[in-house]
This record gives structure tokens, sequence and C-alpha cells, in this order.
């Protein structure tokens, strides 16, 4: 079923209110939500509702977090989310990072103390109307194993790139650090279909097509090999030990049937984020004049399949952007059935 | 046959000062030639060294560049390499950008009108001994199909990223963005052996295991499919959009016999470059002692196969090091016979 995003928002809204959120955090966190829902990343948008509310029942998320700058530097800080949700003290961190790229050219701030931030997309995105480049990462629950390991020690860690540009649509490269994302397997476990190798292994270390295999104890598999582990595990460097953050196998996990780990050697979850400004490095213009003439020069590569065009990083979730805005936002009927229980649950109606 | 890094070394700065490069820049460029060599990353070394010499007779490199700051903020630089080798202007750059982080937290340079860098690891390396995090990137002429494209539109475009340590070796992941390097495929030539699905496709975009692919017009492939093409393209933007370099196809060829395209949109090839002080975000005893306790952990991480020990990335590197100042570099019959004849030719001793 179809939903517009205004009501999808201010259902999210009136849900982190009821968990105690100040108006203005409630409205920065529904807009991350809605951000995921209307790019086409479903995984990261509403469906994820419940699962933050969850985590406060837990105990494990403040909903009046109050984040602090606890190390700073002219071009870096480091913020303690006091255990907020990463979707409202992430957007609030990379604003910190433009105002310092605004001053001495760049801006980055690692994060502790927090929890999920949805996707890493919106929060380097904020960069670009200011025409700077946006950066943003995390780390997140171990699913992935190391190469040569069968060991779940590194989150599916998403990395963001995006780069302002003229008349073209701006580049956002937003990808996990693992071969396929846990929503993809999912997806293959509903339609009881084989994976491609690479995806997982079994608990063993073992290959394998089995969609199930992460159930039983196996792991994603790093993207393309050790070259994903050794990104994958810089990420985790940069968003958790620089940030002081939990890392590796202590991340925290974001499903709250879960428990952390005893003797963590950190705060929560981290994030790393950055903004650089362009003509920090070369004058605006012609930054965009050649960011422009980058993406047709790529639009019009060869085509393998001639009803097949060549795609800009984040072209598609643009495009579908553009649709959902008028079409809205279709959700599946677990997710339905999910938000539903949220409404009941809480006395709102979705 | 084995060769010490001192008898290289001498050899590689005397076959530079005979191109008429000044000594300081000779030591330099020669350091980051033998680095590789000693690491066990025998595409960028010596072996590389008349292709140097090459470019220079082609009138494509100039081994008395003087380098300049043609844009600057407190946090970050853009150099014009003066149509110099990337092995002289990028250490030289990394300095700078090391610098700018002892003042403001981080420092990044941009370099534009430069040649081939040699390994991405010696320049991001390079912050380590100042507890820095180290990155570095360099775009590289096209080699590299986008998703859905049978065209070269990128290089193998490697990034790197170093994190020093207290105790433990320091960690360095320096990877290229495309599945395979393309020394890899030359060595599957040599054996007339195949190579795995995913390396490269036809020059019709077919999958292909034929390591001769690449001489038959077709392309290598990203790493783990269109996140690796986002990956390499943000390199690329980085390192030439940013600088001013060329991008795309068209970044000149390392290779001599081939002439760079007319109308070119930049200058020379790019790099990007970072540094990052680690007490810009908290204590460095603090950071040292996660970052310790970050290695020891993943190297204990439950094994597929218990002979296989679990590495960190840069440890293979860093043992081969370890293993060639004491028992030399081997070099083998192709670029003994190469070097020769770059002696002969200049009238140098091997």
């Amino acid at each position: 079923m179809l939903y517009t995003q205004v009501r999808l928002r201010e259902f999210t809204q009136q849900v982190f209110i009821s968990c105690g959120m100040p108006l203005e955090d409630a409205i920065l966190a529904a807009d991350v939500l809605l951000s995921a829902d209307l790019r086409g990343i479903d995984s990261h948008g509403v469906a994820r509702l419940s699962g933050y509310v969850r985590l406060q029942e837990a105990g494990r998320a403040n909903m009046h977090a109050k984040h602090r700058v606890i190390h700073e530097t002219p071009s870096t800080a480091t913020i303690d989310a006091d255990e907020g949700l990463g979707l409202v003290v992430a957007p609030k961190a990379m604003e910190l990072a433009i105002e310092k790229a605004s001053q001495v050219g760049t801006g980055w701030v690692a994060i502790q103390n927090s929890n999920h931030f949805g996707i890493a997309g919106y929060h380097a995105m904020k960069a670009l109307p200011h025409d700077m480049i946006g950066i943003s990462m995390t780390n997140a629950s171990p699913l992935v194993a190391p190469t040569f390991s069968k060991e779940r020690m590194l989150g599916t860690n998403p990395i963001c790139i995006a780069f302002p540009s003229g008349e073209q649509i701006p580049f956002v490269v937003d990808m996990a650090t693992s071969n396929a994302a846990n929503g993809k397997l999912e997806i293959a476990q509903q339609l009881n279909k084989e994976i491609p190798l690479g995806w997982v292994q079994t608990k063993d270390g073992a290959d394998s097509t089995n969609a199930n295999e992460l159930k039983s104890g196996g792991a994603l598999l790093p993207l393309g090999g050790h070259k994903g582990y050794g990104l994958g595990a810089a990420v985790d460097i940069l968003s958790a030990v620089l940030s002081g953050a939990n890392y590796g196998p202590w991340v925290p996990p974001f499903v709250a049937f879960l428990n952390p780990l005893e003797n963590l050697p950190g705060n929560g979850i981290g994030h790393f984020l950055g903004a650089m400004r362009v003509d920090a490095f070369r004058p605006k213009s012609e930054f965009k004049l050649h960011m422009d003439l980058w993406i047709q020069r790529f639009k019009e590569s060869q085509r393998i399949d001639p009803n097949q065009e060549v795609l800009i990083p984040g072209e598609p979730e643009y495009r579908m952007q553009k649709i959902r805005e008028i079409e809205g936002i279709p959700l599946n009927e677990n997710v339905e059935k999910d938000l539903q229980e949220l409404a009941a649950k809480l006395g709102l109606k979705l």
C-alpha cells in the first residue's frame, strides 16, 4: 500500500514525541527516516521505527539526549551523543563539520555514545547546499567476518561520499563495505531463493548460497574479499577507535532482543563525518563545471546493453525520490503491520 | 637474483640524477620505489624505473620540477606539480598536510599536473611517526569499466589509510578499487593461467577468465561491482576534479608509447592526500591503547583454517619488509634485463 510522505512523516514524528523526544529532534529524526524511504532504501526508513522504540524500552536509547563536544580543534571535534539516536546527533554533528569547514576549509567530527544513524547518505548530502563535499560513515553490529576468519567482527559499516555539481544531479556513493547488505538476504529468505556465492559463509567459513546462513552462525563477507575487510575495518576505526565508541565485536546490536557484551571498551556505537569546501581547493565555478563534465562523460560511456544506461552513483536513489515524492511510499505488509502495532501501543493513528 | 636495498637504492638515485633530477629529489623518488620493493609490491618498485625515464624522453615528465601551492586555506592546499613525478611531489605535499594538521587538526592537499606517485602506502604512512592518520589516493590511466559500460573510464585508483598504533604494528590498508590489479593479470599471462571470473570483461562487456582480455580491448572490473565503481569514481573526483588534473578517460597513460588524448580538461594526473592528528579527536595515549586492542582482538578472531592466521591490513607487507631488509630484494629476469639496459643506456652500473 502507498502512503504519502506527509502522512508517514507526521506519524514518525508523533512516535518519537511519544517516546519523550523534543519536537525539534523528532522532526529531524523523521526527516532522516523519510529520506531513506523516499530514496528507495526501504530497509533504513520507517521499517526501522519500531526498532528504535524497542531500543528505548530496553534502556539503550536516550530520546531526550543532549550531545556535547568533548574535544575540539579548529578543523575537528569529538561529540558524546549521550546515548541518543544517531538520527538526531549525526545531522547536528554534520552542521558543526560544515561550520568548521566554513572557517578553515574542512571540518571533521567523530561521534561516540550514539545509536543507529539511518542512511549514511542523508548526513553526507547535508554538505551539498553549502558547495561542500560531504563524507559520512558509521560502524554497526558485527555481521561480517574478516578474511580467513569465521567470526563476525565487523558491521556492514557503510561509507558515503557526496559531491556537489552544477547542472547535473549530485554524485552520491553510499555503500556498505560488505558484498551484500542484510536487507538483500532477507528478501532472498522471503522468496526462498539462492543467493550468489560471495555474499555469506557458513559458521565454519565455507562458501554458501543459502540466504539463511546468517541465522545459523554464518557471517556476511566483506566487499570483494580482503580489500573490503580493510575498508570496513578503516570505517570501524575512524568511527569508534577515534571517537571513543565500541568497535569490532563489541559494537552493541541494533536489535533490542540481543544484549550488548560485557566489559565494553567504549561508549555506544560511533560515526565519523566530514565536510570539505570545494573552494578550499579551487574556485567553486571551476569545480562545478568539471564535475558536470565528469558526470556527462560517464553517463555517455559506451553501454554493454544499448537499453541499459550507465548510471552515476546516487542516480537510482535520486530518481526514486522524484517518483515517490509524487506517487507516495509503498510499504510492504510486514512493515504496515509493524507500524499499526506501534500506533496501537502508543495510542496513535497511522 | 637477490639485490641489497642499498645497491638498488643507489642505482635508482643515479638513474634519476642522470635524468637531471636534483639530488634531494632523487633520494626521495628512490625511497618511494624501494619502499614498494621492500614491502613486496614488486609491480610498483624498480620494475617501473625505466617507465619513468621513458616518460621523460617522451617529454611528459619534468625531472627538475618545482611544485607550487596554487590555492590554500588553514586546513587545505592545492599544488601544481609542474609536470614532475608524483614520487617526488607527493611526499612533499604530505609534509604540507602534516604541517597543516599540526596547526588546525587536519591537513588535506590536492595535487594536479603530476605523474605516477608509486605506492599509495608510502605517502599515507608518512603520517604515522607524527601520530597522525594518513590518507592517500591517486587516479591513473583508464582500465576499469563502470557498471553497465564496456568502456575503460577509470584507473585502478588506489586508496590507502594508515593508522598509528602503540605496541602493535600499524594498520595500513592500501588497495586498488578494482577487483584485480594489472600486475596480477600479467602474472597469469606469463603462467598462461585462467583468472577468476570478475577480474576482467571482454571488449563487448562479457564475463571472461582470459588474462589477455585487456590486450584485446577488454576492461578491468571494479571492486565488488557497482560499489567499487562508486569508490574508484570518488577517488578520481577527489584526485582530479578537485585539484584541476585530468579525470576519467582523459587521464594520461603511464606508458610512454601511448599518447595522451587531445583537448584535455585538466593538467597531468591528480592525487589527494590527508593527515589527521589523532589527538585532534582524543588523547593520543587512549587512541593507541584502543588501536592496539583493536588489532589484538582481530588477530585473535576465530580462524577458518587453524594454520592460516587472521591478518591485519598491512601485515603481509610489514613482514615482507623485515625479511627483505635482511635478505635483499629479488628481481625477476625481465626486470633485471630492463635495469641492465637502462644502466647501459645511461652509462651507469647496476
